[in-house]
């Protein structure tokens, strides 16, 4: 018979080679790999489980403040993916173009969309009439495809999952409320569901999206100390709606330019997750999204009585709408312990002879390792109670290394040297001149300005860099 | 201010042009339009909403029987999709080809998935070992494109959305069963969530699909007589699997051929809800699968404690899970009237002075018209009770309708006058063989074989084409 493969010996330390690590851990937690098409990943059963319970979370809170779905093609024409210059010009040089359908050669080559201000703008330009079709709060959930040249599983691939959200509005001020209350849905979310504690800002001119008047971002910091982009909401002002001549007549008779925003989170954040949360034994899943939150594992399971106990404790825990498996594999209980842990679910519960006999169950929690023995009567409530507890538990702990791993600097020097020393953040304050945010991101070897964050902080009163007078507080970091 | 359009006069007669009138629904109901990408749908808020209540109970019904998503990418490589003959054959001419990533010239073309066997094929090729890997029962959700000449909104466009499930298992057996058990897991789902009857069968050989031994499907009726196959279920034995050489170590310690299956719905099942249960004021959508179910509109809105006992009615009814809107826009009642219907919403709830005055509201079905007044304090019950009859009601008026609509011919002759005077379907039988299959098509004016009902009957002896002894009795009739 086949024989089992060590699970744990399969995964390199976490602090020895970090990158190796979460390589290691997708792999054997069987999330995602590379498919035979370069740079392209198939989503297995195990990540996409985690993607459709982000889904599922995010869909329902968009709803609640009026998003609608739909779904727009997967093709642009070149001539609409030209018509706003800034946004060719940012992602002309990494698409993928279609040159023939079918036996012929086409007249007009299509790119497979990278993101779809574009269509959504086209689609506005003609069926906007009046203010009576105002506001428009769509979004969908698809494949972008941008064709990059390095790929990491979740982190970078050339196509991509996420939903992109695009709104058009009367005022300017409609427009700038949905795209705050956009990031805060996700920075709810991301606290809250994913356990993940992050930093809120606005991005740089020089790092904001192609064609928007303003992007807002959230950061996390991963366990190596780079930054992750979790999301990010862009405000457009009328520059897009302009350029695809969208006006609509209002109660005066008259036309009026519209404003627009747009938003997204990707599959990106599955790789947060992996690397905020993950360890050496594998993958932690916070429990609100962990598609099995605990697993059985009968020991003895060859003994009369053990499995059906096993059994109706499965049934039990399923009517509290609790996301419980059994494993009754042939496996020893020692592997399936292994493959629990490496999968990341946040609980297992150990049946064996002796616990029955004494009417009780051992949960071992995947985060700390502790054992909890419980009476079978009360195991719903208690695993219940544990489960919410290692939730919180999981942010506090991210949000102190967070915390912990965030310095500041006031003059170039004492960043340079805390960049090379430690990891982490580096706040510091920053003239708001491009050319001095390139050069600390190149003296510092790769520590580029993350965000403006909303919660000012005034450090000195110079830029660290030319000396002039600081206009902002920047997060300074590497990142993914 | 912009003026108030007429609705119902902006649709063609049903029974004057059908495919017009088909067309004008779809359009006035904003369910889906032609976008800039010529033969690309955008799927709008009015169409999207249906689908995903489609994809909400697909989905739990797929993962009840053990199927787990995934996400598998948008291209495949030319010799990917080469290496099954027929597959290959069936799928090159209309295919979309990727030459350019980026600024670069690919070495090797790629293809915009028309359907994904090969990469679920490519997939298993490298990670089946044993039998422990196996079964695998996949399903993803995604677009698909097809270089498609003509096109109409949802029942053929270059690209659509879909489900589409592989499955690989270690015996032909159990191959065969998942094969059945998702055809009636469709079945189920059109005819009592979309209260579409249908005929379940086999695909004669030639219009199986690309590649697989046998091919299951479900043909439905729509209004002008014609069939929509409605969903299919492959069965491939081997043939993908050995083109793969896809083997698994079983307990014996040999190597084992693998037997695979794949199933598929898509979203012209809209097209045939629209065609089967629409009528002259625009869609009728089936209550279970409505995205609203009943619209409160007030009347003479502007008086005192209107809207607030609208209000007050609309939370009632969310309480008890109704999908319920109120509309309490500045348009006239008439024209909100016109609009429900329009969207085919499966009630309307009228509220006025009077009715409040006598403590009731007036409840409109959409599919009779029927009027009926109910107390306020049993509306929760009542509505319940009336969808479910609508439910009841609209499947039992479309299986009149097929029945109907089914005559039998046992010569050519027959067969030819029937499909030439009547709309629907014909039963005959028919020898095996493909001659006589395009020779039944062509002198009838396209009546094609719809499938071998697995009701069998005998009508006659003899092929009504040949006169050489009958083998099966074939459903006919002209199709989407």
């Amino acid at each position: 018979m086949p024989k089992e493969k060590k699970l744990v010996e399969s995964i390199t330390s976490r602090d020895e080679d970090f990158a190796q690590w979460y390589t290691d851990v997708v792999r054997e937690a069987k999330l995602c790999d590379y498919s035979s098409v370069k740079g392209c990943l198939n989503y297995l059963p195990n990540g996409y489980a985690i993607w459709e319970n982000i889904q599922s979370i995010l869909d329902k809170r968009f709803k609640e403040t009026g998003v609608e779905n739909v779904y727009l093609p997967i093709l642009i024409p070149e001539s609409l993916l030209q018509k706003e210059s800034d946004h060719i010009e940012g992602f002309a040089p990494e698409v993928a173009w279609v040159t023939h359908g079918g036996l012929e050669k086409l007249e007009e080559k299509l790119c497979i969309r990278p993101t779809s201000e574009t269509l959504f703008c086209d689609y506005w330009q003609k069926n906007i009439k009046s203010y009576r079709d105002l506001p428009k709060i769509w979004n969908q959930w698809n494949s972008v495809l941008r064709w990059e040249k390095t790929t990491r599983p979740f982190l970078r691939s050339r196509e991509f999952l996420w939903q992109e959200g695009h709104t058009l509005h009367a005022t300017a001020k409609e427009a700038k409320e949905r795209t705050q209350q956009m990031l805060n849905i996700y920075y709810d979310f991301i606290t809250k569901d994913l356990a993940i504690p992050l930093i809120k800002g606005r991005k740089t001119e020089s790092e904001k999206f192609a064609g928007a008047e303003a992007t807002y971002t959230i950061e996390a910091m991963m366990h190596d100390g780079k930054a992750l982009q979790s999301g990010t909401s862009h405000y457009f002002g009328n520059e897009f709606p302009d350029a695809f001549n969208i006006k609509y007549l209002d109660k005066d008779n008259k036309l009026h330019s519209a404003y627009e925003t747009s938003w997204g989170l990707s599959t990106r954040i599955i790789g947060a997750i992996i690397m905020v949360h993950g360890d050496n034994s594998g993958l932690i899943l916070p429990p609100k999204i962990a598609p099995t939150q605990t697993m059985i594992i009968p020991i003895a399971q060859h003994k009369e009585g053990i499995l059906e106990k096993a059994n109706d404790l499965l049934t039990k825990l399923k009517k509290e709408e609790i996301r419980v498996k059994l494993d009754d594999s042939d496996k020893t209980p020692g592997y399936k312990f292994a493959e629990q842990e490496m999968l990341g679910i946040p609980t297992r519960i150990e049946l064996g002879p002796k616990d029955i006999e004494k009417n009780q169950a051992v949960i071992v929690r995947r985060d700390t390792n502790e054992k909890i023995i419980v009476s079978l009567n009360e195991i719903n409530k208690k695993l219940t109670e544990i489960l919410e507890t290692i939730q919180h538990d999981m942010y506090q702990k991210a949000e102190k290394f967070l915390n912990s791993h965030i310095q500041t600097a006031t003059t170039i020097q004492e960043m340079i040297e805390k960049c090379n020393n430690e990891k982490g953040f580096i706040k510091a304050m920053w003239c708001g001149n491009e050319e001095c945010e390139d050069k600390i991101k190149a003296l510092t070897g790769g520590a580029g300005s993350r965000c403006i964050p909303f919660e000012k902080e005034k450090l000195s009163e110079k830029c660290i860099c030319c000396g002039k007078d600081a206009k902002h507080m920047v997060i300074w970091g590497k990142s993914y």
